[in-house]
């Protein structure tokens, strides 16, 4: 069941004048920053609030690390704007399995990682009105982030 | 000071199918639905999730009821997708006009009327990496939305 707005995915071409607009603009501060190197991207959380599921909500902010990656690839196509958006769930292979069985292809055969040790998949934006997509599980509290394989 | 993500706004061609998508693929529910002549769209508040300053982030549905509003001009020049997202604060005049004095365009002169009685203003997307951008402040829990001229 997904139980939050987890996050809104946000391409730019430059991560950290991206990050410094708000900052400024907002006094929106990173909370987490890493490269996804299967993504191919390199991003900062901003964390904007917390959620009645024991979660939060965030801004994720991306910039290509390479041309043929797809936030890349989509930043070539649309420019600067919002790529995705991502609910949360406790169960992400279930949910992604259930959604598959209601015809939405799910793009991803198991989930990946994704931010923060998350277990993450996207659900194709034609099949979903035009929005790409997210599910998300989040990595245990416990978890050591920054021990996690990317 | 923003302090949640207060929704995702996303254009649609039909308002009733993309509410059954939500509906039959997450179990996604109307929380409230309403006709804003003054921006031009018919919309639909899916309720999400609660967050931690006693608000709540919803997904924004909206079909424009012409052509010729902002919303469907924008969905004639890019199909259906996310149009804009929109923070959460106490504050919308005071923040406006901060975010106004650090050179970011403010596109309402004075906040208007938005969903469930709220005072709402945008910023402009050239001036947020491509993101056009709401901030939002909620009517009073007390407030009866019925009455609330648009």
């Amino acid at each position: 069941m997904l139980t939050r707005i987890d996050h809104i995915g946000i391409a730019c071409f430059d991560l950290d004048r991206t990050v410094e607009f708000y900052r400024a603009t907002y006094g929106f501060e990173v909370y987490h920053s890493e490269v996804n190197e299967e993504q191919g991207v390199r991003e900062a959380m901003l964390r904007i609030n917390a959620t009645d599921d024991g979660g939060a909500s965030y801004l994720q902010l991306l910039e290509p690390t390479r041309e043929d990656s797809a936030v890349g690839k989509w930043l070539a196509r649309n420019g600067e704007g919002v790529h995705h958006i991502a609910f949360g769930t406790a169960d992400v292979d279930g949910d992604a399995e259930a959604i598959r069985g209601k015809g939405v292809r799910v793009l991803y055969d198991e989930p990946r990682t994704g931010s923060m040790g998350s277990r993450i998949t996207f659900l194709h934006p034609k099949d979903c009105h035009g929005v790409l997509t997210e599910l998300v599980t989040s990595a245990p509290p416990s978890a050591d982030h920054s021990s996690v394989e990317h």
